[in-house]
């Protein structure tokens, strides 16, 4: 039904809709004493990261023996890659084992799409360089609208590292396609370039747009890029940028706070803001496995359709 | 039943010998031709390793496999870690993918505890700093009865690194709750500064003892430790610390000799103690398996009944 | 049925073709919609990595998945090997812990066989030192007799470092046993000084044997062998033995050019004859798979004998 989810611009609103739609029946089986469905049973899912990433990954891996399938953990280290095995014979190692998922982490922007030129297993994109990260956007949707009962129209800031981040590249195309608006705020200096094209405002007052917003989305600040590029100190940006109680009291009463993880307390975020009622980071997590179990079912799960009862909501 | 399993000194000797009993029971399962119980299918088990340690990894492993839960390996390596994600980020996302499980092994004393304040999934201590090693403790109880048929009034002697030793403090903790008396032996700078309160005798003579031990335990003899602290080399420490033929003729006939791995074989064992009949060196490891397949299935597997029978000795 | 897998020596023409015609049988089961059979439910397979190797993990790892296994992997690195822990401690640990096959790969010759003598589990050689492979062999011989109908009297080149190769050693044996012609061919430095012994012809001439091959087997180049020992450049090694366009064209239509993988395209062959016809790599790939399911479920499958007709071909 999807063919592979390489970019969350290859998605239309219908396409979402129904993988949320999904990842809401499928997000019962957590709460299920066997927390098990047997629709990928026989499958083999390859996590093929050559970037570390423990929470993708593991959260991937839930999902996937979750559905029953195989699981082969493929990372980087440890690997032909260090004998010079380029990602196409990888890929076609992967293939010629009958893989039929591979779910791929890549500094490199546009690896996974490569990959689907050399493969039929299905590919899923679990972020490329600075390009893409497709199922963290799409389980940030899944968050929002889950809390707001809707993402059309609504009122989305994502601030901080705009530029460096696959995550907000995803999660602005993804809201603009399901009819939210997006600011981006941030210091000058990490806004992107071609900023003009991706149909969103730029602010670089934070603390004048609080009071409007339905969702603020705190970007991770990267310790190693700060001293260098713009500011001194990460004392400087949370005090300018980072969300802590006074600026969450400006916001309405119903709005929440989203972080893609790991935070850094005390920087972007404070650690009581992260743990106040309107944080919704945790919620972001378990809704990760759902939104990956629906993404890898609608690829894989295609053929037995008598599961397809079982996991899809009534 | 259990809660969590965060030292020995948590449990009485009810509990002990309820888990023992279990283990019992459960020992069996390992000469069956299909080694695999359902009683915890279609829950995720997620071992935490911050530190490495293949035999404890892989004893916790198998024996989830056997239970047929879904087995997720985190090494701290290759993590989040790297990124300075805190502890208590990483237990907030295991719990908040639905983790019915997390075993845990840190360098820091009291992290396993700190895990039980942020995640409701049960946690289960492989090993924390110097502090803890409770199912290590477990396996060695159940070797010990296995072998002598009870634990009360056995004479136990504990030899060689207690200070830097988990094992030690949880083993002397275990052995004391279920009325065996202990000595510690050893160089007089690796016995503990507090051992008053640890209700033991301390000895410098290991060949005084010999004669009168039911249980000579030994424990691993750190390299790196020996030359800067308080001997010159590891044959001196061989010399009057080590279990070799020539003492082991002086223990008595139904007395053991065990050691928790890996070994240094010449050091604190000689290589033909280490393969002798009274070695239950290899039946500890055999041991660890179904201790803690008991202590999951006893933390996680009360609510599925059904199966209860079958895995329980009657 | 076949008890350990350490050496194609060890193994008959009769045993052999035996493991190829399960092989073929086992082949369909990757095409079925659920790729898995129980043949080996509850036992457990420990895949004991010494030395990197992602191709052959991966593959026995599906192997073992597929035949419904529980899977443990270990690799060197993170393990007791860095406490100074020694193969016999380890394979020991193993044995006590209930494993019925350790997959293992060590940079020592010899390591397998010594194995043996510790276990009671089945132990299959995944490649030792410069010694052995025997699972490459016999997947290469599968793949030939797919292709061709038969081994008997075909005429085999096997081109490169022939000297550092277990895989060469592996199938040059297999070949022969099977009743091929086998031609070692390459750099005269990198032919086995006891080359007498192996009942091969040796040449150094490859464009004068292209016309009468039946099959081209190309070794990996190792690149940080090259320089130092006997050739300026590896465009060097490329003129003279790597197989190119023109090379192919010379050699019978029926001819096929293997590589076991990861190949220098540009090397030891061009990219084009990788993606050639005639190259017939990804099958190999795909045939180590259900060549290792085979000796897998000959070495453990044996006593569930209800299991075996759907496995075996008719």
């Amino acid at each position: 039904m999807i063919d592979d989810l390489l970019s969350i611009e290859d998605l239309d609103a219908g396409m979402i809709t129904r993988i949320l739609d999904t990842a809401e029946g499928l997000k019962d089986i957590a709460v299920r004493p066997i927390k098990k469905v047997p629709v990928l049973r026989g499958r083999t899912v390859c996590n093929l990261f050559y970037e570390d990433s423990t929470r993708t990954r593991i959260s991937f891996e839930v999902a996937e023996k979750r559905l029953s399938a195989d699981v082969i953990n493929f990372s980087a280290k440890g690997s032909s890659v260090s004998k010079g095995e380029s990602l196409k014979d990888t890929a076609l190692t992967l293939q010629a084992m009958g893989v039929d998922a591979i779910v791929i982490r890549h500094s490199s922007s546009g690896a996974p799409r490569r990959l689907t030129e050399w493969v039929d297993a299905k590919v899923l994109n679990a972020g490329d360089g600075w390009h893409q990260h497709p199922t963290q956007a799409l389980l940030d949707l899944f968050t929002i609208r889950e809390r707001m009962g809707r993402l059309e129209g609504l009122n989305v800031a994502i601030c901080g590292d705009v530029v460096h981040s696959r995550v907000a590249r995803s999660l602005v195309q993804g809201l603009r396609i399901m009819g939210a608006e997006v600011t981006l705020v941030g210091p000058p200096t990490l806004m992107p370039a071609q900023v003009d094209s991706w149909d969103v405002t730029v602010s670089h007052d934070l603390d004048g747009m609080l009071a409007d917003l339905d969702v603020c989305y705190l970007l991770r600040v990267q310790n190693e890029r700060m001293a260098e590029q713009f500011f001194p100190s990460v004392r400087e940006y949370a005090r300018i940028w980072g969300m802590d109680i006074d600026r969450l009291e400006v916001m309405p009463e119903h709005a929440i706070v989203m972080h893609p993880g790991p935070m850094n307390r005390g920087v972007e975020i404070s650690a009581d803001v992260a743990d106040a009622e309107q944080a919704v980071i945790v919620d972001q997590v378990t809704n990760g496995v759902a939104v990956r179990m629906a993404c890898l079912y609608l690829m894989l799960g295609g053929e037995q359709a008598g599961a397809v009862s079982e996991v899809t909501p009534a």
